[in-house]
This record gives structure tokens, sequence and C-alpha cells, in this order.
């Protein structure tokens, strides 16, 4: 779940900035520029003077943060991975039984609100903009075929999942079901819109679960 | 399947050019130098200068056929769709049991060989490029979902269907699960290969159809 990107980027401290510089603060308002430059003017647009002109710094003072374009998109998508993680770790957190869990975790991944569909927005120009470069296949490779490995793993151990099933293939249908549902949810918003998604999701885990 | 993109615009009327000018032939010759254009440089080199001089022709014999590069995305994205849904009709003709024709025509919608990767790469940067502009909503709506409809219709109304399945949520699953998957097959071709896609649809159909 590449999409889950920018989500605390635009959401997260922009309430209140306080007049000591907080470097790690400065760091991710110059990420968040970023991510609204790339939304209005596309990649090609996203260079570092018009990023520095969206966060209100000066092209001097976001030198001294990230060197080059390149710096900035990764250390965006780092942060991004960073802290879906957070997110999904915290809803294990919540103690919910197995099914749902799987349940709640999945609907942070499909863009099913403004936020969400904003973030993968910016994932999909991202990729198109980067898969050709070798260095930056571990950003697009971002560990939610891991999730999608505990979350099947999880619901198998704690017996839910039906018997007879293929563990392997089922990970994989269904990191591939919800990349596809988001894409649908973001390219054809009227047709799979949020209870559309939260039913697909549903149906599929019925047939794989336990009644 | 947005995928199934470029796929003649590459592998058509290369061999061999006649002399008299065939205007149809000209008009995909330039296409062809678009696509080409876009893996090389991507959407931002797709000007139309760099796309006369790929396709060999002055600037004035290419606004003969297409007066910018909206034109010119807008022709080659409809032509391969057009191709692609005779690739698909072809499959149709072949006679094959509902079940195996099913899975013929899914695999012409995964990258799995080289030729399909080329077309989902160009995609990608296509819809990236375009999904914000209401006049191209067409053009990615390009009904691959009224292909699923049909294909689940068919299995059902030719008995291969289990009983007791939500033929709607059956052809948005298997929908959202084969572009899933191409979208896996294209960003990690290393663990989702070509063996890798043909057992994944064969567990999901076999999961939906009788015995």
């Amino acid at each position: 779940m590449y999409y889950l990107i920018a989500y605390v980027l635009f959401f997260g401290y922009t309430e209140f900035m306080p007049k000591i510089v907080d470097h790690e603060e400065r760091r991710e308002r110059i990420a968040k520029a970023m991510w609204q430059v790339i939304l209005d003017k596309g990649m090609e647009g996203a260079t570092v003077r018009n990023i520095a002109q969206e966060a209100g710094l000066s092209l001097g003072a976001l030198r001294h943060y990230f060197q080059n374009q390149d710096d900035l998109l990764v250390y965006a998508m780092t942060l991004v991975k960073d802290r879906v993680t957070a997110r999904i770790e915290a809803i294990m957190k919540r103690g919910l039984p197995p099914k749902e869990m799987v349940m709640a975790m999945l609907l942070e991944i499909v863009p099913i609100n403004e936020e969400t569909r904003i973030e993968m927005d910016v994932w999909f120009v991202f990729v198109a903009h980067v898969k050709h470069r070798k260095d930056t296949v571990g950003l697009i490779n971002d560990g939610l075929f891991e999730a999608f490995q505990k979350m099947v793993g999880y619901l198998h151990s704690t017996g839910w999942l039906k018997e007879g099933l293929s563990l392997e293939f089922e990970i994989e249908r269904l990191y591939a079901l919800i990349d596809g549902l988001a894409m649908h949810a973001l390219l054809d918003p009227d047709r799979v819109d949020r209870s559309r998604v939260i039913d697909v999701i549903r149906y599929h885990l019925d047939s794989i679960c336990r009644a």
C-alpha cells in the first residue's frame, strides 16, 4: 500500500508553527510542499524552486535539507511509509477480533475518502516517474506484501481461515484484490465508492473465513 | 485492461513501408513513435517535436495528422483500445470451453511478457498524466468493466459458476484481482512472474467454478 502515502504529510503539523526551527518539522513541511506541487503541476513541475516557493522557504534554506529533487522524493516516500506502518500498527493494538482487525487494516489501504485519494493520486504520479530507476525499487516495494503475509497468516493461526485454502495464494490474491480495488476507487470513484469497496472486501473475507 | 495498450502499435506494420502514403498507416506510425518517446523520455518529453523526430517526419507533416500532443494521445489510446478489443474477440471465436476461454482472455490483460509489460508501462505514465482531465475520462474507462461483466456472466449462464455466489461481487472481485495482479507484475516482476500470475488466476477461477 503504496497508496497510504502522504496522509500525515497533509494533515499533521499544519495548525501551528513554533518559532524555534525544528529540523524534522521543517523537513516534513518541505515534503508536504512537494506533494502539493506534484498535485498541482505534475511531476515535471516538482522542481526544487517550485517546492521552495510552496514551502515559503528560500532556495538556500531548502538546499540545507535536501540537495536535489531526488533526495526529497526519497525522503517524502520514506516518511509516508513509516507513518502508514505506524497507522497499521495502531490498529493491531486495538484488540479487535481477527477478521475485523484485517478489515480495518485493509480499509486504511484503499482510497475511500478525500485524504487517501490524494495519497494515491500522488503515489500514482510518483511510481510512474520512478519505476524505471533501480535505486528506487526499495521505495516502491514498500513492505506491503509482508503486511499481507502477516494478515492472512494471522487469520490462519487464529483459526478464522477456512480449511483447504492455500496460504500462499490467498496472500497473493488478497494483495492483488486490494491494490486493484484501490486503483479502481481512484480512477472510477463513482462506481467504486466507499460502500462498494467495503462490500467487496467483506464479500471476499467472508469467502475465505469460517462463518 | 488499460494495460493491453500499445501492443499492435509496436508490433504491426514495422516490417515494410510502402512508398505510397497510406494515411491510416502513417497515423499509426506516428502513434508508435509517441509511445517510444514516452518510454524513453517520460510524458514531459512527449512533445510534438520529439515525436516528429522519432517518426522521421517533419513537424509540418506531423501536424497534418495531429494538431497537438493531446490529439495524438487520444488517438493512440483509442487505437490500442480498439485493437485490444479485437484480440479479446478473437479469443471468443476460438470455441474454447468457458473456463479456459475466460482464462485466455485474462492472460491478455496481465503483463506477462515483454510486449504487454511495455504496454502497461506506457499506460501507467499515460493515466498518471491524464487522470485529472475531464475529457479523457472516457479513454481511461475503457470498457474493461463491461468485459468482466460478460466473462463472469458467461461462466454463470453456461453453468460453470458455483451456486450461491453474487454475480455482482464476483465481477468486481475478478476485475480488481486482475488489475492488481497486472500492477504487481509490472512493479515487482521477479516475484509476480508469468507462472505466478497463471497460478493465481487459476486458483481464483477454481474457487468460483464447479470442479
